[in-house]
């Protein structure tokens, strides 16, 4: 099984991943707009695999468009940009792809130290970019609300829940699989996609907590 | 230190009177429309009390209007009944209060499985409130997403974060201490009222997660 993740280059998508090859059961391409940067990413993959022992997956660098091939396709780009990231690639090439989307799109307030969901007219990102998609995608969330800033921090356990919202059984199914062979999260299935609005809202929810009460990378977990 | 619960004769609140109470450091008023069951209700939380063997703390019944003497006043009302009832107390028996509005106003949709929150114009139930209660009020959020039926079970331990919303930092820190006293939860300082929409649409959210991953009275923990 591959993963491809448009965006890769990022700090979310490059510790996805690592996360993700080294869970050893996904190939990983890594896309971007610059190929070039996606393949210096890609070998930083490969490297951080061959340092921990781990064999059977790998990774390479693209371009976002080269991610269509893969079984999974992870959204990790800003909202104002997927939009011309599908229309560069095509719409087509996204049809009975299985795609998740890991946006929260927000709004920052500085001086009274919060964060709000900055809610789209279709009330989340996933249902804006649903419709910008085939009608046969089948897109989900996931991944939204696991701490950024752990991304990357190999050597730290990822011990929260993730919730998968989305409208086909099967592809939910697909997903919740990815999940659980990152780290310690745990899937949980949050039913359709109309849900995906209060998914989306717990990310800023949970840096005003980190911001108001002295936390670092606060992430939450169901129970 | 008192605590008053309007709207104390349904299950949360008189889980919340109990819990409180057995906490050992606040007496409870449980009002109601109806003092009569108010009166049974805290006869319960005494019988509780006597038999845990707690001291120090007691429950009493009264209306709704009795609950204004306490120093915290809990709303456990349905939205719907909160204006009426502000009305009939008198809006300035709320002068200087610091309140606590639990409430999560939700839509439910049995067919696919789903809840979401019935955002009110105000963005959520306690930004509505708080135009209904005088300038003076200090109202916060508390206990939103604490699963339901969890709350009578005095045996079960309530191990769940409780984020506190709010304008103002002394009434905001009364309600931390506050629950704090409760079971073992958690609480945290929310930012500005402004957040509370994200806080209220947890808890419909919790109830899908519960419906589709077959789990049972599922919380909220941030970490």
């Amino acid at each position: 099984m591959k993963v491809g993740i448009m965006g890769g280059t990022g700090n979310i998508g490059e510790g996805l991943a690592r996360r993700i090859c080294i869970g050893g059961k996904y190939d990983v391409m890594i896309g971007s707009r610059d190929p070039a940067k996606a393949e210096i990413a890609a070998q930083g993959v490969v490297d951080a695999l061959a340092e921990r022992g781990v064999k059977g997956t790998t990774c390479t660098g693209g371009a976002n468009a080269d991610c269509c091939d893969s079984d999974l396709i992870i959204l990790s780009l800003p909202f104002d940009k997927i939009e011309s990231t599908i229309e560069s690639i095509g719409k087509d090439k996204f049809e009975n792809k299985t795609i998740i989307s890991l946006i929260n799109p927000m709004l920052r307030y500085p001086k009274d130290k919060y964060f709000l969901h900055d809610r789209p007219p279709e009330e989340s990102a996933a249902l804006a970019i649903q419709k910008l998609l085939p009608e046969s995608a089948k897109l989900t969330t996931g991944f939204n609300n696991v701490a950024a800033g752990k991304w990357m921090l190999l050597d730290e356990e990822l011990d929260y829940s993730v919730v998968v919202c989305g409208d086909d059984k099967e592809s939910k199914n697909a997903v919740k699989d990815l999940v659980s062979t990152v780290s310690k999260l745990q899937p949980l299935d949050g039913g359709p996609l109309k849900t995906s609005g209060i998914v989306e809202s717990i990310t800023p929810l949970v840096i005003t907590l980190a911001m108001n009460n002295g936390l670092k990378d606060v992430g939450v977990y169901f129970r």
